[in-house]
């Protein structure tokens, strides 16, 4: 077993609060987009402001990654992100120095080395980046999506903000906190997953489910009611695959944000519930009824029926589409399926149960119609 | 909010694994009780050995302390604490360069300097000392125990290893369990309790009584049976008091410890249900209706009932006697008292409800028989 929480978890109602306690300066640089940051302006003072977005739309590749390192100035010794899933990948980046390109970090012997201090503002609920030492790049070359982690790369502080929600589009918090869920859904049934990883999974499942069926009952406005529930889900979610991983969810979206450009937390989606299918045919017995039992619980329907309650469920909160409204088109599945197979192991092998090249194929086939 | 864990976590089955796994060699400094090291002698290869015993029996004092600090290689890089509390808290000290006494700690401005890397093994079950930044002093002059914390002072790793425990005498593993199930407890109560710490005294309280039930009806064989959970608990309580904090509980057994070398463990028991009683009397809405729904779930009773239930097996796990019958006297009881309400005003502030001196009086004197 082996569990580690890097950042200190802190939790502040108002930027203001936070900019107040660590006496922001012109020695500090903040990253952020524009639509998040533009209603605090007023506190940002003297630091350096970058966005994400002045460097290309969309998730990051490993160009944009590049370009905000080479911006950072030098002598600055903390960095403050305040963002998505993909603004604290770019910071992390930023807190390194040296000359190397992002490519490199993954195929050569690079060890790059941390210079400044890292906070992580999460604007969505969410990609629990602030709590794990991994990013995600798009490498522009390669046309593929891809993911990384190194000991240094864990944020100093995570830092929970709640006002920062408000202005969160419906979209963005569907997208989100889906991504958390699935997290936390592929960190318990992952076999690295730990006693303490599992606790994590199962605070962030109750706690999504909670607001999940409120939203569903209610409509957008129970967002920000639940709001503290969301964002500790996605720092609990992100906590519990920091340490036990993602799985097939994740390795088969991948190609569906890399090659078709679909957001990260809507591909996530695409796949879930057809992996957890797949899961459940080959594997009908094991964990996965012990996620049965707690989606029961959480839904208040009989285990046996909870994985049908959790697809009727997301799909209201996020609805998704067959893959040809994507533009996916079905000639390149096997391609897809043994791009994945190539490229992913370090998430598949955190699969429930291994997943064969044809039972990927047969898995993107049936989001067809 | 704010939430840390400072180590790493990891579980080895064998001491030998982690040997292995950390590459110990004539650098590494291990610290240990005899009894507890003694079995596993062939593992220690060139490394230096000492033993906290060597220093002074029983709980140790500021001298023991700067003792074990004196006699510590200057150019060791890694201190390996195997033992209680008490050998953990050594080493914690024993990871800062410097001259210093120990007790200048506790009333000048020194930041201790850590120059060496801290693997913490607990031989017990246990004070939670592998996961927070805190050590207990017995201060000699001054003839007290106090509590003191640096943020430098938290272990790299926390490694639990089950082999260790197999030799534990029943009363070290009585004494030690309770003081987690107090750690849980206190944590939870806390008003500095956050959703992450209560989290971990959930946990730690199920686990515990889980363990506790098997042990009263099956009889000492039950621990080693349990013993992954006993351990599990012990670092989750911990890791729940470094976060919320110890209270009333911690802070009026403190005099027992310090002026009638009452052990740690055992005194916190005598206070446990005596402090729990007069927080229920005083406050019966609140927080602790929330343990007792737990406790009820836990031990299969009506939550009106779980207080009484929980007396009932504790009592059955480790007897306490009155007072008198460990020597304390009912005239030293005020200026106990009043030494608390002076002294411990770190732990008093962490209560469910205030207690004033007279009902402080009033605990220790419901004690006597």
């Amino acid at each position: 077993m082996e569990f580690y929480i890097g950042p200190k978890i802190r939790r502040f109602a108002k930027l203001a609060d936070f900019i107040d306690d660590i006496n922001l300066n012109d020695r500090d640089v903040i990253v952020s987009n524009k639509a998040i940051i533009e209603p605090h302006l007023d506190l940002i003072g003297d630091a350096t402001l970058l966005y994400q977005e002045q460097f290309g739309e969309g998730e990051p590749s490993d160009e944009v990654y590049d370009q905000l390192r080479a911006i950072t100035p030098e002598e600055s010794e903390r960095i403050i992100a305040i963002g998505g899933g993909s603004v604290m990948d770019c910071a992390k980046l930023m807190c390194y120095s040296g000359d190397f390109k992002t490519k490199d970090l993954f195929d050569s012997d690079i060890v790059p080395q941390r210079t400044k201090k890292l906070y992580a503002l999460p604007s969505t609920c969410g990609t629990g980046s602030e709590v794990t030492n991994l990013i995600s790049v798009g490498l522009k070359e390669l046309k593929v999506k891809k993911g990384i982690g190194f000991p240094s790369m864990y944020p100093d502080e995570a830092v929970i903000v709640p006002e920062l929600l408000k202005t969160l589009p419906y979209n963005y918090f569907a997208t989100s906190s889906m991504d958390a869920l699935i997290h936390a859904t592929e960190a318990f049934l992952s076999p690295r997953a730990t006693p303490l990883s599992t606790m994590f999974s199962i605070d962030a499942i109750r706690r999504i489910m909670k607001g999940y069926r409120c939203v569903a009952e209610l409509g957008e406005r129970a967002v920000m009611e639940n709001v503290d529930d969301f964002l500790l889900a996605s720092t609990n979610a992100g906590i519990a695959f920091g340490n036990a991983g993602c799985a097939a969810v994740h390795a088969l979206s991948y190609p569906l944000g890399g090659a078709y450009f679909i957001p990260h937390g809507e591909a996530n989606q695409i796949m879930f519930m057809a992996v957890l299918k797949a899961y459940k045919e080959i594997k009908p017995v094991g964990k996965i009824n012990e996620l049965e039992d707690l989606l029961g619980e959480c839904l208040q329907v009989p285990a046996a029926d909870s994985l049908v309650a959790l697809d009727q469920l997301t799909k209201t909160i996020l609805p998704v589409k067959p893959l040809n409204e994507y533009g996916v088109k079905k000639e390149d599945v096997p391609a897809m399926a043994e791009g994945v197979e190539k490229g992913q192991q370090r998430l598949l092998q955190n699969n429930y149960v291994p997943l064969s090249v044809e039972k990927m194929i047969d898995i993107y086939m049936s989001l067809y119609r």
